[in-house]
C-alpha cells in the first residue's frame, strides 16, 4: 500500500476511536500501529466492538508504546495521551523521524509558565514547545505544512478562534471584554466514568463549570494574539455541559469597535476570511449542533444586535475540535490533500 | 370539601398538565373545572393517560369555557390559553367574581404598544391590563395578595428577575448592557408538534434562537425597571433550545458598577434579598438544572470573574417558570399558605 | 409532630433520594434520621443540592448507623443498603422495636440456597428471612399490615408480578415458558459511576444484559408460585438498558392455556383483580413509560394476538419499583392510609 | 467523471439525507439528481444545512420528478417516496433504462393481496412486483446483481431476516411461534412532525406499538419462507419506540427444534452462514446499538437459555435498515464493489 501509515498513541479514548473511524475512510492514510500505555494491551475491537471487522486484523491488536517499532512502521503519529505523557513521547518519536500531531494540550500554550499555571505541572519539553506549530489549520496552513510537531488546538479554542480571529483582525470588535459562552457534549470530558457524567446525572441536565478559570481561556487569548494581534487578556470563557454526546456551540458576545457597525459588515468580514475555506461555512442564520455533527466543519453566524456583536459558532468537538482537525493537519504535513478523509 | 375550587382553562397543554399535577398534591386547593376551547372536549385522562385514576372522575371530563358555570363552581381560574383568548376570558371571569391567574403573556407588559410590537396583535383589554399585577411573587407579594388578576411572569423573565433585581437595586451592576444567555428545555415551546421539536431534530442538538428579538426581552427590561429602577433597555436576551424536557438555566453577564467589587459582595446582596424566601436558594457553586427539576425553586449563584459579574440561575420552566409560580400566586390571592402544594 | 418518624439507612443513593422526596410530601410520615455507613457523613443537601431548603435542617446532617439512636428517634426504618449490610442492620433494628422495610434483595428470596446462588454470598439472617413478608402490596396487603420486616420487591418483579399473577391464578396462561422482555432506565443500576452508564455510552444506546441469568428471574418465579400457584421455573427474564433515567416497561409473552382465549378475557381477569386497587390501572391500549413516571402506579394492558397472550406493564422503577412501594408498605405497617404521600 | 450518477427521488426525508451522506463518501457513485414532488423545490442544503458545502452546487438544487431528465442524467435511482408514488415512478424509470432501488414498501410483499391488506391500498404495478428482487443482500446477492428493480427490505425485517434465516434453514429452531421483540429509534417513523414524536413526548419514554399487527410482520414471514423455507405464519412481531435517533435492536425468542440444542450450535450456524460476509458480525456477547451506529453492519448474538433460543440483532435503521443496504444493492446492480462507500 502506498498510503501513509500512521500510529495512534492512546487509541482507547474517544479521540482515538474517532481517529480510527476517520482513517478507516481515508483514501491515503491508514492506522498502522495502535500503541497503548496499558499493561495489558487490548484488541481495539474488543475495546470498541463497533470496530469489529472494520480494521485490519494485524493492526487491531494494540501494542506497547515502543518508539523504535512505531518509527519502523509509521511516518506520522497522533498522540491521544495525557499531557505529561505527550511531552515524553513526542520528542522520542520526532528524534526517530516520525512527525507528530499532539492532541493533548502539551504544546498548545507557548509560554511555559502559563502552561504550568493552567495545567498544574511544569512543562518538561522546552525544545518541543519552541518548535511546535499551533495547528488551527485555517489560520496556520503554511506553518502546519512545514511542521514536524503540531499542537492540535483544544476543542473550545477551535470554535472561538475561527469565529473571532477575522473580527479582531479587521478591527470590528474591541479586543477585550469578549464573552465566550460555550456548551459542549459530554464526550469532551473523556471516557473515564465520573459521577457527574453518568446518564442519570448528566442526562436531562445542563450546567456551567470552570467559570472564568477553564484552561482553554488562555489558549483562546493566545490564539487571538497570535493570529489577530489580540489583547493580552481578551476573553471571559464560560463553558457548560450539554446532555448530549458530541458538539460544541459557542455564543460569543463582543463590543463593536465603532458605532454604526451592522450585521452585514461583520458577516462580510467572516465571508471574506473564509471564502476559500472548505471547512468553514458562514451562515445567515444561527447554526445548530446537528448541522456540524460528524463533520469537520465550523458553521458560524454573526450579527449586531442590542449593542453587541453576537457570533454563534458550531463544531463537532471530536472532529473539527479534535481528531478531524488532527487529520486535516496530518494531511498537510504529509503532503496529502488537506480534506482527504474528511466530511 | 373546604378546599378552594379552581378552574383550569386550557388544561391540555403542558402548563395545564403541570397545574393538575400540582393541585393533585395540594392540601387546600383542587382542580374543579377543566375548560377547553376544543369543539370536542376530551377526558383529561384520555389526553394524558398518566392522570388515569389520579383525578376526580367528575372533573376529568373537560367542559366548554362557560363563564357562568366556571363562576358557579370555582373561586379562582388559571388561564393556560393563547394570549388573545386570555384577553377575552379574563375580564369575563373577573366580572363574575372569579380571581384569575393568567399564564399567557396577555397582561405582562404594562405598555400596550410594547405588547403589540412584541406579540404582533393589539391589546384588547386595557382595563384588565391596568389592574393586573405582575406576579413575580418574591418581589410583588403584597400586590399579589390583593390582586384579582395576576399576570404570571414568563419563564425566562422569572429566572432573570430573581437573579438580577437585587443586584440592580443594590447598585452593584450597571443597569445596561446586561447579557442574559439562557437555555430552556423543549416543553417551553409548547405541546404542538413542530419540525424542529421532534426527538430526531431537537435531540442531541443545541441552538440559539430569537437572538436579541425574543418577546421575553422587553419583559425582563420591565421587571428590572419595576422592581429595581433599571434602565429603559437593560438586557440583551439570547435564548437557546436544550435537548431536554424541562428546565431553564440562565448565565448572566453584567458589568460591575465599581472597581473592586468581589464575589462576596454580590453573593451577599443576593443572600440578604432572599434570606427569608423559601423558594430562592443562593448557592456558593453554580447550580445545575437537575437541582431544581420539578421544584418551585430558583437556585442562583453569583461571582465576579474576568471583569464581569456572572450570575447563574436555574428554574424548572414548568414549575417556578409557569404553573408552580401560578399556584404560589393563587395561594396568596386566596389567603392560603404561600407554599401550599409546592416543593 | 404526630407524624411517624422514619429512618433512612443509605440515603445517598437514588432510592434514598426518592424516599426523601416522597416523605417531604407525606402528610403523616417524615424523614427523621438519615444514617450512612460512610466514614465522613455528608449533609444530604450537599450530596443532593436539590434538597437545599427542602429538608428539616436538623435532619439534613447524615449520621452514623447507630441502632440505639435510630430506635430512639424512629418507629420505622427504610434500608437502602447493600444486601449484606441489610442482613446486619435489619435484625438489630427489629430487636429494638423498629419496623423495617428493606429495599435490598436480602429478604426477598425465601429459599436461602436460591439466594446464595443468585447473589453470590450466603444468607446470614435465617430468622429474619423466615419472618419477612414479601411486600408486593396489592397481593400481600394483610401480611404487610401485620409485618415487622417487609422485603420490598425488586423493580422488575413488581411489574411482572402485577401483570402476571391474576392471569396465572385464573388459569388463563400456561404457567411455564413465560417470556418477560423488560427494559429499565439507568437509575436502576444505581448511582455508582460505571463505564457503561456514562451519558456517552448509555445515551443513544440500547442493549440486553443478563439474558436468562438475572437475579430477578428467581424472584419473579417465586412471586408467581407464592401468589398464583405458578410453576417452579416459570419465566425467562431478559432485561435491557434504556437510555433514560427512570421507568420500566415489560412486554410479556405467555401461551394461552386454552384455544379461543381472547383479549377480552385476559383484560377482564386483570380488571377484576385490580378493580379496587388505586395503584393499578388496567388500560385498553399499551402504556408508555411517561404514563407512570414519578407515580406509584402500574399501568397494564393485555391482549391475545398471534397465538400469544401479550401483556405490557409499566412502572417507575424508583417509585412503585422501589421507594414508592416501600412507603406504601410502611403506611400499612404503621396504620396509616395506604396511599398517603403517594401519587 | 466515471462515477455512476444516481438519482434520489424524495431526498428531503431521513433516508434521502442518509443516501446523500453515504454517496458523498462513495468512491464510484455520486448523487447527480435530486428529485422532489414538492411544488416548490428547495435547495437540499437549505433543507439540511449540514450539507452546506458538502454537495455539488449543481446538484444541490432539487428538481421536479421528470423521468426523461432523470434518465438522461442517471443510471440508477433510489426511491425514497410514499409507497403509492413508488409504484408510479419505478416503472417509468425502468422503461427508460434506469435501474431502481425502491426504499418504500411497494415491491416488498410478493403477494398483492397481502400487500393491500397490510398497506391499505391496492397494488398498482403487477409487472413491477413480479420482476422485483427482494434485496436482503446477504441472502439474495446473485438476484440483486441481475436485478433492474430491487425492493429494499424494511428496517425491522432486515435485522430479523439476518438473525433468523440461518437458524430456520438449519432446522435448529421451530419455524413457528417465533417472537420478534424489537425496538427502534424515532428516525424510523420519518421526518413528519407528529405529536408522539416530539422530544417532550418521545424523550425519556418507551412504549410498544402495533403489537402483532405491524406491516413488517408479513414481510418477516415472507423472508423466512423465501430464504429458509419457513412457515406461512412464522413470527409475532412487537416493535417499540426508543427515545433515540437511530438504531434497531431485536431480541428474538424461538423454540429449539430439538432437546439438547446448545448455544454453541446456534452460534456455529450463524458463523458458518456469515463467515464471508463483511457486513454481518456474529458476536459472543449481546450487541448494543452503539456498536452498529452509522455503519452498514448487523451484529448478531445467539444462545440457548431457559428453554429458548434467544437471538439479539442490532442494526442502524437508516443504514443497513435503509440507505446503506440500498447502496449495497445498487453497488451490485451497477457492477461496483459491494462494499464501496459503506462502513
Amino acid at each position: 500500500m502506498s498510503t501513509v501509515p500512521a500510529a495512534i498513541l492512546g487509541p482507547t479514548g474517544y479521540t482515538g476511536l474517532e481517529l480510527i473511524e476517520i482513517l478507516s475512510r481515508h483514501p491515503s492514510m491508514r492506522a498502522a500501529y495502535l500503541a497503548t500505555a496499558r499493561d495489558k494491551q487490548p484488541r481495539i475491537d474488543a475495546e470498541f466492538p463497533r470496530l469489529a471487522g472494520r480494521i485490519d486484523p494485524a493492526v487491531a491488536q494494540c501494542r506497547p508504546i515502543d518508539h523504535d517499532a512505531i518509527a519502523a512502521a509509521c511516518r506520522v503519529a497522533f498522540l491521544c495521551l495525557p499531557h505529561e505523557a505527550a511531552m515524553v513521547h513526542a520528542p522520542a518519536l520526532l528524534s526517530r523521524g516520525v512527525k507528530v500531531v499532539d492532541l493533548s494540550a502539551a504544546y498548545r500554550l507557548k509560554d511555559a509558565a502559563t502552561y504550568a499555571a493552567a495545567y498544574g505541572h511544569p512543562h518538561t519539553d522546552a525544545p518541543g514547545l519552541a518548535g511546535a506549530v499551533y495547528g488551527l489549520t485555517e489560520h496556520a496552513r503554511d506553518a502546519v505544512r512545514a511542521a514536524r510537531l503540531v499542537a492540535n488546538p483544544g476543542c473550545y479554542p477551535t470554535a472561538a478562534g475561527i469565529a473571532l480571529i477575522p473580527l479582531v483582525r479587521a478591527g470590528l470588535i474591541r479586543p477585550e471584554g469578549i464573552i465566550v459562552n460555550a456548551a459542549s457534549g459530554a464526550s469532551g470530558a473523556g471516557r473515564e466514568p465520573k459521577s457527574h457524567l453518568t446518564l442519570v446525572e448528566a442526562g436531562e441536565n445542563f450546567s456551567a463549570y470552570g467559570i472564568g478559570v477553564h484552561r482553554h481561556q488562555p489558549e483562546i487569548d493566545q490564539a487571538l494574539r497570535t493570529f489577530a494581534g489580540g489583547a493580552e487578556r481578551a476573553v471571559l470563557f464560560v463553558p457548560h455541559l450539554l446532555p448530549i454526546e458530541r458538539g460544541i456551540l459557542e455564543t460569543i458576545y463582543a463590543d463593536p469597535s465603532r458605532t454604526g457597525l451592522d450585521s452585514a459588515a461583520v458577516t462580510d468580514a467572516l465571508r471574506r476570511a473564509y471564502e476559500r475555506e472548505r471547512f468553514v461555512v458562514v451562515r445567515d442564520e444561527a447554526p445548530a449542533l446537528r448541522d456540524v455533527r460528524q463533520t469537520n466543519r465550523v458553521h458560524v453566524n454573526a450579527r449586531v444586535v442590542g449593542g453587541k456583536v453576537v457570533v454563534v459558532a458550531a463544531i463537532d468537538n471530536l472532529v473539527k475540535g479534535a481528531s478531524g482537525q488532527a487529520v486535516q493537519n496530518a494531511n498537510l504535513m504529509m503532503g496529502l490533500e488537506e480534506a482527504a478523509g474528511l466530511a
